[in-house]
C-alpha cells in the first residue's frame, strides 16, 4: 500500500495530521485529504514537501511567514 | 515502490510529465519534481489532484483558467 502519512509543520516541529493519505486535492483556500478509509479532512494549508517512497507529506499554514 | 506518475493536464488531456516520482516540493512559482533516480524537472504548475495509491499526480498550469 501506498498511502503516506501527512504531517503539519509547527515551529520546528511535525506534528501527525492524518495516517494512511491517499488523496489529496486543492480545496478553496487550503487542501482536502482524504485516507484509505474515506475519511477527509480539510485544511487551511499547502504542501511544504513530499518523498513519497519515505511516505511522507509535510504540510504548513504558512501562518509563520508573517 | 511507491513513486507515482506525474500527468500535466493540457484540457481534456492528461500528458505523462515524469514517471517514477519521489519527491515533490513548491519552488519559485512551481514545483520541483525528483524521480527515483534523483532527476529532477521543474514546472510552472501546480497540483491539482493527486491519488497516492493509484500512483497519479494531476499537476495543472493554470494558464487555461483566464
Amino acid at each position: 500500500m501506498c498511502e503516506a502519512n501527512a504531517y503539519l509543520q509547527e515551529g520546528e516541529e511535525e506534528v501527525l495530521l492524518m495516517e494512511g493519505v491517499d488523496v489529496i486535492e486543492p480545496y478553496e483556500d487550503g487542501l482536502r485529504l482524504v485516507d484509505i478509509f474515506g475519511k477527509q479532512k480539510f485544511i487551511k494549508a499547502k504542501i511544504k514537501d513530499m518523498t513519497l517512497l519515505n511516505h511522507r507529506i509535510i504540510l504548513e499554514t504558512g501562518e509563520d511567514k508573517k
